[in-house]
């Protein structure tokens, strides 16, 4: 129901999120967020033609966030790679619909409104300061690495 | 982000919802659902995998409810044709992680949970005796010619 699309998408930028200041090389993040390398190549450049990410090719290339993490809600990195809108006339084009969507489209309506509620005030950010102890995709030696040099992330 | 053949299934089911002892014949079903005709035989096959209907091949042939649309929830219905299952593990496969699910999939497995909220407690049946001014998926002509004949829905 969620894509792997956006399951993707969202690992891509939450472990960019941690290394904001840095170009991450594509190879490095699929080992990281377990993408297969083709597929994280397509997401990548979804994100980046929605303007959250930004990239260098050649030596030394890779990618890092447009803006801060901070900046960026969850909903934001799915609608760059997802389609999701409230529905706001029949999406069957009934003339005598219109406006006033029928029970199944109020319905549908209804689970998208709450999938956008979900995402919409959740940053990147968020995600790597919620109390917890288990730090997005990081196993524990990436998370030991990662939290020695918190500075870092929120430079 | 709830995909296109989610939308199909759900619209197929609901008009079969209005005529539950006849078998439909998928022209009739794409043209009054709006589905190109090749796009739903296939939905219709999840559906039939699914035993949420029944059809028949051939002249006169079809399909209707494999059960009552009471005895149908949109649930039943957006699983026959995607995976939409709560998260339980890392989908990482992060050893540290396990049950304890990190930030980010905390907040998908929140997202799909009210999306099976939402569905869940609807069934088919509620869609068509809904209150309002509008039938799922029908026309105003469509709707009055449903709207004669309550007695042979609910038989």
């Amino acid at each position: 129901m969620l894509s792997q699309t956006t399951e993707y998408a969202l690992r891509a930028m939450s472990m960019l999120a941690y290394s904001p200041h840095e170009l991450t090389p594509t190879p490095s993040l699929a080992e990281r967020t377990k993408v297969p390398a083709n597929y994280l190549a397509k997401v990548l450049q979804l994100l980046a033609g929605a303007e959250l990410i930004q990239g260098r090719r050649g030596v030394g290339g890779g990618y890092k966030l447009s803006r801060p993490a901070a900046q960026i809600s969850l909903l934001d990195v799915v609608r760059a790679v997802t389609k999701i809108e409230r529905i706001r006339t029949c999406p069957l084009g009934l003339a005598n619909h219109g406006p006033n969507l029928c029970p199944l489209h109020r319905k549908t309506d209804e689970a998208i409104a709450r999938i956008i509620e979900t995402y919409e005030n959740v940053t990147l950010q968020d995600l790597i300061d919620a109390p917890g102890q288990n730090m997005p995709l990081c196993d524990e030696k990436a998370t030991t690495r990662l939290r020695v040099d918190p500075a870092l992330r929120r430079r």
